[in-house]
């Protein structure tokens, strides 16, 4: 039987928490759940320190032990190495970033953003080799990445892992899917001012979120005819034009084109509507058409338990739903809870889908 | 010890399911659970047919009683009759709105409307004559009362019960809140379409809003010191102006304004961190910017039990959360678990009001 390919964790920025939750998670034994070798992008001697202060905090009560493996070599001899490592007493194997300087918790240090930016860059370059099955990300401060002037590939500022990830796989659409256990939820837009929210709302742009939630609820969980519902823009889905023309202008009729190509997709459902038990229990993935309308519902049946997707991209990528935590980086009273969901959704997604 | 004000129970459209959910639970003998006289707005003969159809589709095992009382007399003799009618072997008190032509179950006719229409006129009356402790409003049909051209005092086209109440009451402002056990939420504007939202958001109408909802929530819940959660208008609440700018530039100076008041209100919080349990948990209401920021997130926690209140009027008024089911009407198929939670939401608020 083939070795199952890793999952790999990027803890981010490492004045924040992201050391900290894989650390408790594999004093837990947690990161043996999966059956997949685990690997992790951070700087060793960081990571050491982190262990030191979590085990005099009392709150690792043995230190767990990794495999460090440099990534200063050719690609070819890593992934040699890599195959001939095992995990045998190792909870994860390290791919070591080394920080320019030494880390604080708490306070960010932009001399090591670029560190940061290292991990992202491994990991991308990892699973387009289809080295890892998936990217689990920690939290990064986008600030700091901003600060330090990082710059993606075409020069433009670092804004975000999931640009980062798009514009390194020359993707032009990514959608963002937030999943628990009560439901997922994709969205048509994200992180836009509402006033800007309708002018977003294009043929062009739900066409082609509605055909990448298709896809990827095909090849990355396995469902061959996903069940899709999809919320209006306006209240009540626009009551017939009363409140709102985008239902009868934008939306519907493109999704009329997928229910006439047989996919299993609804026409605009008023949100007030659709997210009550009797629809989510025959639905596999719900598209809202923006922040506000799709996240609050879903966060209030799971928060800490709630996984963040990138859809669209072509590789399987989740990550945290939480940020850096600065306050509580060293302290112990992170919770490892997000990045456990985050790593069992990648992992599931993994087992399911058609390239893994 | 003075007896108790009653409930007012307005059937609305006669051709819809108003007067089956009203049958229903005086059948399974509902209506005592509130230990004040239940008063009811109906046809008598229609209701009585109606009682015959559903004794003989099955649904009720025996027809209720009541006291039917004319409603053409002067007002002071109304009210001496009605408090020397009483409850023995009753389940309700019949206020006899007579029906302009015979009622077929499913079938709206226009010529009816006025009736809908006297139902409320003498609901607001009788509320503002504080002869009741509260009005709790079954469903009507909005088109027929437009199509039968009827008219509010001022002139303006009829446009639903709550902008009835409100011109009859002098009101300029009033505020639509959803409650079930879960949650209670306030919304500060209601039914427009999204692209009309942000033109909406002005210092006066969330001013007005909050005003009301504080006022209310001491004058109708009895909480002296409400605790107040309010949703920003942009996802992450505008994080900082990088999101839209009506948190800084409007939100948030009005709501500092009430924090500087002393009241315990929040400022403008994302909506996907609000609606948690964590902060719900130790929360009185919450006031969402708009329809869907807030009403998925509330229903999806109890579809069914949500009731509608308005908050500003004078006088305590809940509603049915759906609307006339015409094809369920006469058939036994209607639930009449909304107007039994209107019916509780309205008594507990008369419990606890200052003026009841």
């Amino acid at each position: 039987m083939q070795k199952k390919l890793p999952l790999l964790i990027t803890t981010g920025e490492p004045a924040g928490i992201g050391m900290d939750i894989v650390l408790m998670l594999a004093a837990e034994g947690k990161l043996q759940d999966f059956a997949r070798p685990i690997w992790v992008t951070a700087d060793h001697t960081a990571l050491q320190k982190r262990a030191d202060m979590l085990l005099a905090a009392g709150v690792l009560r043995s230190c767990p032990r990794w495999q460090t493996v440099d990534l200063g070599i050719a690609a070819d001899n890593f992934l040699e190495q890599m195959h001939m490592s095992t995990h045998d007493g190792n909870a994860f194997i390290l791919l070591n970033t080394p920080c320019a300087q030494s880390v604080v918790c708490g306070q960010i240090n932009t001399r090591n953003s670029a560190m940061v930016a290292q991990q992202l860059e491994i990991a991308h370059q990892l699973a387009t080799y289809k080295a890892i099955a998936a990217i689990i990300t920690g939290p990064l401060q986008k600030s700091a990445l901003i600060d330090a002037d990082i710059r993606l590939p075409d020069g433009t500022m670092f804004s975000g892992h999931t640009e980062f990830f798009m514009q390194q796989s020359g993707c032009d659409k990514v959608v963002m899917m937030l999943a628990n256990q009560a439901m997922k939820v994709a969205l048509v837009t994200t992180h836009l001012a509402l006033k800007d929210i309708p002018a977003a709302i294009t043929t062009n742009n739900v066409r082609q979120t509605v055909q990448i939630v298709i896809d990827d609820m095909q090849e990355k969980f396995g469902l061959m005819h996903p069940r899709i519902l999809v919320c209006g823009l306006n209240p009540h889905a626009g009551e017939g034009g009363h409140l709102g023309v985008e239902e009868i202008e934008i939306i519907n009729p493109v999704l009329r084109e997928f229910i006439a190509a047989g996919v299993n997709i609804s026409e605009a459902m008023p949100a007030d509507t659709l997210f009550t038990p009797r629809h989510l229990a025959n639905c596999d993935a719900v598209i809202a058409m923006y922040h506000d309308q799709g996240l609050p519902v879903l966060k209030s049946h799971g928060f800490g338990d709630t996984v963040n997707l990138t859809l669209g991209l072509p590789y399987i990528r989740t990550s945290v739903d939480h940020g850096t935590a600065l306050d509580l980086a060293g302290s112990g009273g992170a919770s490892a809870t997000s990045l456990y969901q985050a790593l069992n959704m990648a992992n599931e997604m993994a087992e399911k889908s058609l390239t893994h």
